[in-house]
Parts: structure tokens; C-alpha cells; sequence
């Protein structure tokens, strides 16, 4: 990526105005600089995400524009500076790959700078399955850790069982927790249950299921992104217990004796640091903890993120480990597709 | 307080109805029982809370009803299985006389049952500076320790300036924070950067100075009872932040950026456990940490309600450490009152 000058043709599928509707698209990248890693992308993740740029819902979309930031693929060529990838290497690019590398978060680490938003990916972690973990995954790991929720036989909620809600089930129970998964309706207790291994299951509306669980939390991981009431939830916590956002509602608003009594913390956040990410990574393969997905074709991809909109249940193959997927679900819905890309 | 035969007079300052005028209220207390601690009352402090009480704003006051819940005073006969105080001992109850002591929260020292709420006092320490210690001293200092406020050279923000506030500025100084104070006006620029020793004084109304403080904070304390913005607030914290709410406005609302980016934190508290409150006691004694007050004969003690309600300055006496005191300074005003109790 220091390099400027083009080279070789690359075909993306990209969005050319705010229809979003994708389509095949050739550009040229630069040739492979010396800090860079050329990567032959095998899968990439849909997350609503997508959606909001491809059609522009900010008002900061520029077109044409390549969606994609769960990506995964084999290494292809290195530049020769690069110390940490080889060719054929499993690796991972995620949300960001770029920052200002000159403050102290930063300079936490002393990577090769433009291969420092590349990740490996064990050989034997299924590339589709790694996907998702670049987004979703390290999302709910970060606060995890951060709030040390890898304590064994402490108490975790779970808010929404989509992307993100299912893996902080799967570390919930990676971690030894005891894990209550919280939802609006009884739609999702099979899977939460059966599929996740969660153990128990929360209609969040039932006041009479609400208040058995008040003060019995250690933890809460709020995975909403739908407006909701937090005062609830937060009855549900132990003193000193800690409530993470990870969602984006419009607002956040509870009353001070939410807070104050029982001195609770809420505490947000956004994916994760490069350390974090790949230390992810390698749990997520150690303790084989895999997303549940669907796997598409790239020419199928205005489709799904047309199901992504419409919260699509869809289906997961029984060669990914699955059952009929929640609404929510396929809000993170995952295709494969085929790009180039360094 | 284990045995119930009541034995002598006991003369109080009572409220008999919701108009909260206070009067001369002779009642009987028990015999001091074996766990017992016997207390002549040198000093009370006033605090908004007694205006609560005895106006029945809550709806759920008994009269008579005695206030006060920052008392100091002599321990003047003890019971026989106490063994942390003898008479001759200053002493200090607090916000709490009594717990379920059969939690885990309760179970975590193992104190004389009912002489856990009784709180030892230096003999050096002046007795009416104590008192409010026993609130505001404590309902700052016990989320400043939890949240590892102690820390030389770690920046805190202070949201208020009353009972509360004024105490953050004097523990933030003595655990060598650069401390900044955020207030709606100028009025108080003087108190808090020459009387508190404050190292900034910022308007939180004036954008420029608002804007030249972001992301520089390492904690805020939010001291303010009155309905604010937490939006503006939460901009000053750095990544990893920590906001620490001990008022009680009537909702916290937030926009989920603002704590999500920059993984920040929201936290609440209210008053202190009974080892916080010996060890803050007895850290203002070690570090000559004295609150600003005033003393008032028990006399007054409508006339102090009335300013308290009125939010007057009043002023303190050149002898309590004083220059005139700010508005909000004024709602935690102290006074002196002459109470015998056990």
C-alpha cells in the first residue's frame, strides 16, 4: 500500500449509486509495495453494514463502491518487508485498515506497518467460517476481555441473538459462563437453547421470567440495535455489575437509580484493537468456536443483502453446523465471493 | 440496639408533619446493649436529604422524624462485647445504622454486629469538619478508589461544585490529579482555583473552552442533581474513559456514539461500605483533607433548611478554612447541633 503505481486488473463487485444494487466492477490496484500483502479473497461476510454504505444512509458514500470488511482469503505475494505473512498463509483483513500510527494507542505495538490490519488464520479454521469472526466476533470479544468476562461460573445476559448476540453465546460458554440469552419473543429459544447451548432462555416482555432473574447478573451484553428500554435490563445485574453496549440504538436513557444503586456500570464499545483481533483469532481456533453461516455465491449477493434488509430467516447448511437461522440471524447473513485484492 | 427496654430521655430536633419545621423532641431510647456504642452528638451536618425527609417529598416519612445522617460526636458508653471503641473516642455514623449482615456484601468484614456502623475518628481530627465526611466525603471517594482515581497525573473532570464536588476537587488534588472544574457560570472560578486549588475552571456553556478540553479527561465526576446534557460531558473523556455519576438528575440519556466510540465507560455509586468509609476517615486525617463548612447553633436549624432550600451562599468562618461559599456549596451547608444518642 505505499506504492502508487497500477498494474494489474482486479474485478470487485461494487454499488454505482445509492440503488446499492451490486454488480461486477474492474480496477486497477497498485502494484504489491513493499509493506503489502496481496491477498486472494476466498469469502466475505454480509453485515448490515453493507447496507447502510451501499446505499449511502449516511449521506458520506462514494460510488462506485466495493462493499465487504469480513474478509478472508490466501496470502499471494508479500512485499519485501514483510516478516509476519508467507504466500499461501490463511489470513484476514476486517473493519479498518488504516489509522494515524503515530498516538499512543497506535504505537502499542511495533507491527510492519501496512501488513498491521492483516490477521492469521489457522490452517484448519475454515476460511468461511473465519469470516464473520473479523466483524461480529471480535465486536463481543473485545468488551469480554476487556471487562473480564472470562471468569468461569460468573453470569452473563445476552441482548439480541444475531451476529453478534450468538458469538457472545458461544464465548459466553467458551469461557465457562452460566449464559441467559434475553429476547422479545420465544421465537429463538431452540436455537439459543439446542443450537448455541445457552442455559437459559429469557422472554424479556414476561415480567413474571424478568423479575426471577433481577440481581442475578454478573454481566450484560447488549447486541440491540432496535430502540429498547435499559432501566429492565439493568435490574437485572448484581451490585458492581457491568452492562456493555455494543448496539446503536438512537439513545441510551435509564434512570440515575439504575446506575446508582448497586453502583452498576454501563460501558461501551467498538470492534477491537489489532492484538485483540488476532489473539481472537487463535481462541476462536484453540477452542474451535464457529460462527453459524450461510454460505452464497457472489452473483447471489443483491439478494442477500435484499434479506439482510427484510431479516430473512434463511437456512444454514448442515455441513456448517446448523439450524434454521433466527430473524435476527441473518441480519448476518454471510456469502462467498470471489475477489482480488491487496 | 439488641436490647429494647428503654431507659432515658433522649431530647432531638424533630419535624412532626410535612412542613418540616424542626422542634425540641424529648423521646426514650433503650439501655445500651452489649453491642451497643452510646454517642454524645457534638455535630450534624445538614444536607439536602433532610430537607427530603422531614418535607416528605418521598412520600414515605414518619413523624416525628428526627434528620441527620452526618453525625460526629463522643463515645460516651459502650457495651460489653465492643471491642473497637471505648468511651472518650470520637466518633461518626453515617447515611446507613443497619444492613441485612447475612449477604455476602454484608459478610465481607466481620466487625461487632452493631458497632458496624459506627466509624472511628483521629483525635486531631476537628469533629465538625468530620460530619460531612460521613455523605459527601464518602459518596465521591468510594467510586474515586474503585475506579483507580488514585493514580499521580491521571486527569478528572468534577461536574458540580456543592457538598459533593467540592470534596472530589480536595481528594482529586490529594491523589496529585490535574483537576478540572466544569460549572454552568463563572461564579465559582475563585472558589474552585483559589480556595480548592483546582487546576482549571471551565464553563461548560462556552463551546471553545468545551471543545479545547476533548478527549483530554482520564474520569469525571458528575456531582449534579440538576437535569444536564451527558452528551457534551462525555466528549471531554479519552478512550477508555470513565464517567462516574453520583447525582441523581431525573434520567441519564446519551447518545450510544458517545460511549461506544472511544470503548467508554459509565458509572454509578451511591454512598461507600463501612471499610471505604474507616479508610477515607482516616485517609482525610493523614492528608489533612477538611471540608468547607459552616457551623450553626441547633437553634438555626430552620433557617439553615430554608437556605438550603433557597440555595444560599451563606458563608463560612474564617476559622473552618473559608472564603464566601458558592450557591450549590451552600446546599450541603453543615451545622451544629446537641443530640445525645446511641
Amino acid at each position: 500500500m505505499t506504492s502508487e503505481t497500477a498494474s494489474k486488473d482486479c474485478l470487485g463487485w461494487a454499488a454505482r449509486d445509492p440503488s446499492g444494487v451490486l454488480s461486477p466492477y474492474s480496477f486497477n490496484r497498485r502494484a504489491v509495495g513493499s509493506d503489502d500483502v496481496s491477498i486472494t479473497i476466498t469469502h466475505c461476510g454480509v453485515c448490515y453494514a453493507d447496507v447502510i454504505w451501499t446505499r449511502n444512509k449516511h449521506g458520506d458514500s462514494k460510488y462506485p463502491l466495493v462493499p465487504g470488511h469480513e474478509i478472508v482469503g490466501i496470502v499471494k505475494e508479500v512485499g519485501h518487508n514483510v516478516s509476519r505473512f508467507k504466500v499461501g498463509d490463511h489470513v484476514g483483513v476486517g473493519t479498518y485498515v488504516n489509522s494515524c500510527r503515530d498516538c499512543k494507542y497506535c504505537n502499542d505495538g511495533l507491527e510492519v506497518h501496512c501488513a498491521r490490519y492483516c490477521y492469521k488464520i489457522a490452517n484448519d479454521y475454515p476460511l468461511a467460517l473465519a469470516a464473520p469472526l473479523l466483524c461480529a466476533g471480535i465486536t463481543v470479544y473485545t468488551p469480554m476481555m476487556r471487562h473480564k468476562m472470562n471468569q468461569p461460573g460468573k453470569s452473563v445476559g445476552v441482548i439480541g441473538l444475531g451476529g453478534l448476540g450468538h458469538m457472545a453465546v458461544k464465548f459466553g460458554k467458551a469461557f465457562g459462563l452460566n449464559v441467559t440469552v434475553l429476547s422479545t419473543s420465544t421465537s429463538k429459544k431452540e436455537e439459543a437453547l439446542s443450537l448455541l447451548g445457552a442455559d437459559k432462555f429469557v422472554v424479556s416482555s414476561d415480567l413474571e421470567q424478568m423479575k426471577a432473574l433481577g440481581k442475578s447478573l454478573d454481566f450484560i451484553i447488549d447486541t440491540a440495535s432496535g430502540d429498547h428500554p435499559f432501566d429492565a435490563y439493568m435490574s437485572l445485574l448484581k451490585v458492581a455489575g457491568v452492562y456493555v453496549l455494543v448496539g446503536f440504538p438512537s439513545e441510551v436513557k435509564f434512570s440515575p437509580a439504575s446506575l446508582n444503586i448497586g453502583a452498576k456500570t454501563v460501558s461501551g464499545s467498538v470492534t477491537g484493537g489489532t492484538k485483540d483481533t488476532q489473539e481472537m483469532l487463535e481462541y476462536c481456533a484453540a477452542h474451535k468456536i464457529y460462527p453459524q453461516i450461510e454460505t452464497i455465491p457472489i452473483e447471489n449477493v443483491n439478494e442477500a443483502l435484499e434479506r439482510l434488509i427484510k431479516r430473512d430467516r434463511g437456512r444454514w447448511s448442515k455441513d456448517e453446523r446448523s439450524t434454521p437461522a433466527s430473524r435476527e440471524e441473518s441480519k448476518q447473513r454471510r456469502l462467498k465471493c470471489g475477489e482480488e485484492a491487496n
